[in-house]
């Protein structure tokens, strides 16, 4: 039951280019190293996020990466989603009526509870309100 | 982000073991039909089961399993950790330390504040409360 190394690198990349100002890009070794991701992996990360509309490449020479959503209108759950497919704790979960046993199962409803607490935090924060947060432990980090 | 195959099964297994009386025992081919379990795959789960303590086999002609431990003393999370090892949303959460990136990463609290809750829901049913809450679904769906 742990996040793919898809999911966490994805939230890593978006909050990284949420931290630049308007119009500045990131190049691929620029969110490598400073989320600490392998760069093969991350290429594969990009391009799921640019599939589904978040994040923009631009070719050429000083070509990079860009958000290409308002970082204040996805969440944390969106990226995750966005790269892993829907959240479901359970395979029971998927669609009502995916399992049989529905109707009998004690396990289902807390399957069900469990998975909505989840999402619940995870709905509840913006990837700016994550990149702010980041910028303040960042410059924390480095004045001390 | 899902359960394995193996936590739900164990949970399954687990429950119709503790609605059986004390001392009844339950075969390997009660429980996967019952619960919907392939054969192959429940012979694993209950070793993991006995592995741990929570179950106990008893050879010959009218052997079986029964629940080794109160079931109102385990708890639906406990199921699971004994047979997947304890949930980690993200490798992250394994121990302190594990990421050199605790300081700065933004989403580290995140994926805590989000397995808290999820392990909040799983630590409150007992699975004494799941056995007769699937008792009264059972009967409730056999009286129609």
């Amino acid at each position: 039951m742990t996040l793919t190394r898809l999911g966490d690198y994805a939230v890593r990349a978006v909050i990284h280019l949420a931290m630049k100002n308007n119009g500045d890009l990131a190049t691929l070794t620029d969110i490598a190293l400073h989320e600490t991701i392998p760069r093969s992996f991350l290429a594969k990360v990009m391009q799921g996020l640019c599939k589904v509309g978040f994040v923009k490449a631009y070719r050429g020479k000083n070509g990079g990466f860009a958000l290409a959503v308002n970082a204040a209108d996805i969440t944390i759950r969106d990226v995750v989603e966005a790269v892993e497919g829907a959240i479901r704790l359970n395979i029971c979960l998927t669609r009502k009526g995916e399992c049989k046993r529905d109707v009998l199962c004690a396990a289902h409803p807390v399957w069900q509870e469990a998975q909505n607490a989840l999402l619940g935090v995870l709905d509840k924060y913006t990837i700016e309100a994550l990149a702010q947060r980041q910028k303040k432990n960042l410059s924390k980090f480095l004045n001390v």
